[in-house]
Order: structure tokens, then sequence, then C-alpha cells
């Protein structure tokens, strides 16, 4: 990746206006271009007259730079001698859709914008390199601008599983001040409001992948899809199930979307579970259940970025535990509901240093609960 | 309380800027004047141009109108004619300085801006109307306009004081993610940053007193004095030890300032502690501990307008469970501790309906901590 590159764009705030837009429509492809990354394209001319804009689509259709060409020539404007602004550097290879610098190339833009580098191993540079043995200024954004942070921040998980092809792992939890998730008795529906829900339905479309263990699937019954806002995708449901207990009534199997039930070998309720529509996939074991480095390994190759977990305190406590959480998502009604759920199951540290240290992102008041993020 | 008066400032922009430049000055009132409630005073001329200025001094000197009239004598100024913006309705009696609305009468004044009514009895609406009888033109602001209420927010243990005698409780306590405050073996120092520590200690020297546990006493025996930043007074410590267990040598009877120890009748003890310069407070029992209303109402009886508990699980779910809380101030360090030592201990719920409900204030970043504010 050319990190070193500097960033001397000429005009400074009209280049940050315009890879600001190519980021505002990258957003716009969330829950639409899953597995591909959320990319966003602006054209302009010479003086800065937005000729034509995009953004990635559904999978195998038009990336944001094609989608940005199309709106120029639909819009009947010339692109020729054109800067376009894109936040992740042009594809370089043939995948589903033919590479992204070579059409840039085609149109004669003489310039070109990029907020990130993209990791990817047919591409990691080769767009940048391509683009620029055809004549084309390139500028890449140094990877600490705040541009190409948000960049990646909306790529995590494309970043990630680039990086070490297992998704980003984000575990939600609602609870309360004094951590509870729930009552002993297992009440826990509404601690938190409808606009937290809401938020915690965008976090779920940002993922492509939603995990929940069998514990949870028999006491609570969730659905684990998303609903609250529209979205064009719907992430892949992945219960963690050893011994395929699933009910076949289970909600989570009638959701649209696809349902994996992930467990240890070949038991015969696997037969019923697929004829009811679910996928069920064998992994390793570890123990006595089912290795979660195998889990994500898997997930990863079906090309989940991101991993959104909504899990009982047993399965939060062993992803925790064997450190494969990236990114803790919490929703902090503001109740105290004394001794209840934890959280996660963890063991009892003996000394302060033993704990693992995580670092709080920006803290949010969402209707009358808290949101509060942490990076590992 | 002239609640129902309205506010409307000719020109308003400026009455703003004056009373904001007051709200300014009546935070320097923080850790000075207690008991009285932080005030600052703006005198302007019609013209607008700030002739004098001040705020609240140590009790038993001078108020802050007093202190802006001295300001504007010193530089000269006369103020016959002028403006008073005041957070604070001036005092309409005697008590321990002269009344600060004879002195703007007096001062010859045309126009005084309030930002808040007064609830003191002997004040209560008596201020404005001695100035409105003498002539001066007297506007109170609305008590929801952002002002009114940062004014009362900066006095939020005086008004409270005022209208029911105790204290306004506020709740520190410093955890984990999982709500935890230490660990099971006590290991509990330094869970939060340096900034969180400073922070704390400016709640600290907000408030006249600060309450702890013999619990806590024994187990981490604390200082609890205002350390991190300058202060005139430090707050009055508070021991809540039925059966005078306070060690001599505990640091919290060493530090400057005064240690009251609240317990049961008349144990040897108590003559002990006194002889090393504590208070002994004898309370009535609730149970077989002290009865925690009647510790509030003879803080209230000592002028004691914020009260800042620093204590342990107990403690802390004594006074929630008896509703004797106002604000919870917490500091969640980035961190997951597993099983450790709750922050309050609390019965078991059987339904969510029963969980009291607080009310979230912004949040806040505070070096790698998180500061949430809740209130009841």
């Amino acid at each position: 990746m050319p990190t070193s590159e500097s960033f001397d764009p000429l005009p400074a705030s009209a280049d940050w206006a315009h890879l600001h837009s190519a980021l505002s429509l990258a957003e716009q492809a969330i829950g639409l271009s899953d597995p591909n990354p959320r990319v966003g394209c602006v054209i302009t001319s010479a003086g800065g007259q937005v000729l034509g804009q995009g953004h990635t689509q559904q999978v195998g259709q038009a990336h944001a730079e094609v989608m940005a060409l199309r709106d120029a020539a639909q819009q009947g404007n010339t692109v020729v001698g054109a800067t376009a602004y894109v936040t992740l550097e042009p594809c370089a290879f043939f995948g589903r859709t033919p590479p992204c610098c070579d059409a840039l190339i085609a149109a004669g833009l003489s310039r070109v914008v990029v907020a990130l580098a993209d990791p990817h191993p047919k591409v990691a540079g080769a767009g940048l390199a391509r683009m620029r043995a055809a004549g084309i200024e390139v500028r890449v954004l140094d990877p600490q601008h705040p541009l190409a942070v948000a960049a990646a921040a909306l790529n995590v998980g494309f970043l990630t599983r680039m990086a070490r092809g297992t998704p980003w792992v984000r575990m939600k939890v609602a609870c309360s001040i004094d951590a509870q998730t729930a009552l002993r008795n297992g009440q826990s529906q509404w601690i938190t409001g409808p606009e937290a829900r809401r938020d915690g339905h965008a976090w779920r479309r940002r993922a492509q992948a939603v995990l929940t263990g069998i514990g949870t699937v028999l006491a609570d019954n969730p659905r684990l899809s998303v609903r609250e806002l529209p979205t064009h995708c719907q992430p892949l449901r992945v219960v963690l199930d050893s011994h395929a207990r699933t009910p076949l009534q289970a909600q989570i199997l009638a959701e649209p979307g696809a349902t994996l039930v992930c467990g240890l070998g070949e038991p015969a309720a696997a037969a019923t579970l697929r004829s009811a529509g679910a996928q069920w996939l064998a992994l390793p074991a570890q123990g006595e259940r089912v290795d979660l480095q195998a889990l994500l390994q898997a997930l990863g190759q079906r090309e989940v970025n991101e991993l959104h977990v909504e899990a009982g305190a047993v399965l939060n406590g062993a992803l925790l535990q064997q450190g494969l959480v990236d990114e803790l998502l919490l929703y902090v009604a503001p109740t105290l509901l004394g001794p209840g759920r934890p959280q996660a199951v963890l063991p009892e540290l003996t000394a302060l240093t033993q704990a693992t240290r995580w670092r709080w992102l920006a803290p949010q008041l969402l209707g009358s609960d808290l949101r509060l993020r942490a990076l590992r």
C-alpha cells in the first residue's frame, strides 16, 4: 500500500468537499453492495463543476466509478480532462465486473484523487500504478487524513477480511447501567427504547452475517433480520448450534434471507434443518464446542466482512476470552436492574493487569439510551 | 417563584452575552462561596459597556452584586442608570451580609436582569419586589431558558436544600465496561485514568461534603480530600460508621478540613475519635444501621448543598434502594474485569417495571475513560 504518498491537492478545499461528497455516496452502498466495499465516486471538471457521480451497486453490477461515468454520459457531460474523486482505489482486475481503473483511463480523465488504497490482493496499488502509467495524475490521501479514516471505517469489514481472512467482529449488547442484559428470570424485552433498537438494526444491516447461539434461539426465539430500515440484503443468520438443536419452528428460519446453522459433525437433525431450508456447516471442535476461530475463517471464506454478534453471555464470553471481538457496541438503558444476567461469562481475574483494554469511541445519546462503542 | 414572568430584553443578544459572562463569573465561586450559592454579576452602562463585575466570595464576605459595585467604584465608573445582570435573585435579608437588593437600589441602578429566582425562604421574590418598588425595571428569565437552566445546575445543591432541606446527592462510581468497581480480591486502584480522577476531584470540590462508609475506610483507607485542583474549602468528610470503628490512623482524619463520623449512640470509641479531632454525630437507627434519611437531614442542617458519595456497594445500594440518590456520576474505564465487585448491592427484581428509571445527561470522553451522568 502506498502509505508514504503525500496528499497535496490543488485547490485543497475543493478536493476535500468532493471527496466528502464521494464518501456520502459510498454510505448509500450500505445494505446494497455486500460483499463488495462501499465506494463513492464524484467526477468534476477542471473548474470544479460536478459532471457525474455514483456509488457501488449490487454485487455483479457496476462499481462507483462506472456509475459516475454513466451518470456524466447521461447528463451529456464529457469527462475528458476531468478529475475523479474515489473513496477507494479503483479495482484493477476482472472480477465480477471489468477493472474500474481501465474505465477511468478509457474515459480520458486526467486526475484521480483516492481516499484509500485497496488492500485487495489483486489491487493493492495496481489500480494506482496502471492509471499513472496511462498518464493520469493520481493522488492518495495520507491514511491518517480524516477522510481516509472515514473511508476505512465505512469498509472496516472489507479491509479486515482482506488483511486477515476473517470478518470484523462487532458484539452488540443491550444492558442496564449495572451491565445486566436481563433479569435473572430472563425478562429483557424493551430494556432499551425504539431509537436504540433502530440503531441496532442499522448496524445489523451493515453486517453480512449476524451470529447468535443456540441458547439464545431456544430462550428468546429471535428473528435477527433487518426490519427497522430498508435494505437490499438481509445478513446471513448464523446459529452456533453444536448438536443441531435449532427447532424447525424457530423464527430465525422463517425470515427473508438465509440461515446457516454451524455445529459438529453431521447429526441426524442437520438433514432435517436442511430440508427446512437452512444450511448446515460442520466445523472442527475445540473441546466440546465449535472452534470459533474456524467459524470466523469459514465466514471469511463466505465473504462476510462484518459479523454482528447478538448472543448470550456464554458465546459472548467465549469470543471475548479468545480475543476474537474487534468492537463492542453497547446500548445502555438508564436503569439499574440489580442481580441479573451478565453481558459475558468471563473468568475471574487476580490482577488488573490481566484485563483487556479497549478504546472508547465517541458516545452518543439515542433517545433515552446511550450508545457506547469501543475498539480493541 | 415568579415562574410566569416573561423575558423580553432589549437588545436580546447583548442581554444574553452579559448574563453568560455573569454565569462564567458565578462558576469561579465553586470551591469558594460554600454554602452560599454561586452567583455572578455584571453591571453595564446603557450602551452595553461593562462597568463592573464580580462573584460571591467566601461565606460572610461580599456577594456578587456588592463585588460588582465595588469593582465599578474602583474603576471610577458611575453606575447610576446602569443595568445589572445577576445569575440569582439578589438577596433581600440581613444574613451574614446586608441585603444585596438594597445595595443595587442605593447605587441607583435602573434595570436588573436575573437568571433565576432565589427559593431561599427569606428571598423568594422579595428581592425582586423590593427593587421593583424602588422603581427598578426587573426582568427574570423563563426557568426553561438555557441560561436559567445553567444557573440552576450550578446551584443544584443550594436549590435542592432550599426546596426539601436535604442535599443533592451525587453518587460517584468508577467501574469497568461490565460495571465492576474492583476485582473480587479488592484490586481497584487506577481502573480509571488521570483525567477521570481529576474530574472526580472537581466534583468533590463542588460538594460541601463527601460521604463514605466504614467498610471503605477500613478496606481502602481513602483520603477523600480535594487535591487535584485548588480550592478554598475542603468538603466535610462524612463517614457512616455505626459503631465508631474508624481507626485513629485513618488517612481521612489527617487531611485538611473536618471529618464527621456518624453512628449510633455514644460508643466509647466516639470520645477517642473526638480527641483525635473528628466530630461524632449520633443518628437514629433504621434497623441495625444509621437512618440514611436522618443523615441527609442532619447534613442539610449543616448547610451541605451537594453531597458527593464515594462509597462501597453496600452503602451505595442502601442509598439507591431508599431513593435517596439524585445523580449518578460514573467513570467507565474501557476494560472488562469479569466477576468482581458490583457498583451497588441491589435486590433481585422479578419484573422490569420494578426498575428505577434514570435520565442520561450528555456523555463525555475523559482521556481513555468515559464519564456518564444520569439524573433520577
